[in-house]
């Protein structure tokens, strides 16, 4: 099962139009993976470990504008782990009517800070990206 | 051949690994586009004619990180110009080494004011939209 | 006494020194102002009355850093209404240790969409700008 | 004389009003200090002494909406250069009119990366300050 974050659509996420901006849309997803990650303890362990997770790859789909007043939530969950590169699946839907706004496939890696190239997303590192987004 | 935006990255482009962040990317695509369309004088037709560019999907592969001082140039061309969708087809480059830092596939239709639905990517709009990116 | 508004600090919030970063906390300040007047009801009768609220200055005093994982509360009221501005007093503060991080006055007029120049704030705006944020 | 640099308004820096934003407005004055510190040599010579320039308040006036189109030039001058602490004073003026969009006074002082407290605006620092933003 995926978590969800909710963010309400203020005046100052909208364009011209009165649609949420494209660019705001990634700070929802964002806020949507920091939550997960924070609210599941994986951020002092990633801190303490000295790892960030690199984003790869963004491929986001806009289905729905969404407006003012709007509320929205963001569901985030595991798609793929593989070797050294994972996905998480990211959708925005609206919460009145559960109608997709926009969803993203998000690519990420995992970066240590002293060694080069990505870590093998397996051991405790692979445990904890699984129990954090609910494979 | 692709048109030209350059933008210098600044400290407030910045997160705090001290790496252009992923969201601000997607306002440098847009201000490439907005740059374009606005060269070649569409801006004021597309306003006059009531249209506007919908962006439906965007798939973006980050390739390398930017930092500060990197002065970076957006080239934009139309990749793929469809019965009721195109594709533009985006990179960024540093300027001093011209290696690649991101690229993207920015998917777009064109809808008009008070018509529902896509428009038709033909005649003189077909023929402006091709002119605009250099097919 | 003054409404508060919650907002977790994440990592896009921050710039290279790992603070959140100036222009940032103006959307703080902005999510804060329109809570209010959304929970007081105040947003459907300004919408409905063709109003708007126009801000004209405002003065941010940045007091103490934040960063990371701070959890920040954001005190709003109204701290003076004239007969065409007003001014609203806002405070940033961390939860943990009530210590402020920022605080500002944000001047204010209200235009309405066909009549040219700022409302009086009397009658039934007066009112309601003063119930909203507790004068 | 002030230096000035220029910025066109885009689409994705306008709110639903079509004005430009007013959280905006602080990233177009920080584009502008920062293209001025860069022009004059002093960025390199900031982070080579390990100085960091600190903002400790922004008071900005709005007196003008901009809009889509909009030709902005940002003037930047020293206004005051005290003992611990100078104030920049901002001017965003249109350039087919030269009208005043918004003008600000950024008050800051400067801080060294090991040393407590905030650095006496003397000696070199003080000098650089100076040529820097043309006292």
């Amino acid at each position: 099962m995926a978590q969800a974050t909710e963010i309400k659509v203020r005046g100052y996420h909208l364009d011209l139009y009165g649609h949420v901006n494209n660019a705001r849309y990634l700070e929802f997803l964002e806020e949507a993976r920091w939550a997960l990650v924070d609210e599941s303890g994986g951020l002092e362990w990633f801190t303490q470990e000295r790892l960030a997770l690199v984003i790869s790859r963004i491929d986001i789909r806009y289905k729905r504008p969404a407006t003012m007043g709007d509320v929205l939530k963001i569901e985030t969950r595991m798609a793929h782990l593989g070797e050294k590169e994972g996905v998480i699946h990211q959708r925005i839907l609206r919460v009145d009517n559960e109608k997709v706004v926009a969803e993203a496939d998000v690519s990420f890696a995992v970066i240590h800070a002293t060694t080069p190239g990505a870590m093998p997303l397996e051991g405790e590192l692979g445990r904890r990206l699984q129990e954090m987004m609910n494979v």
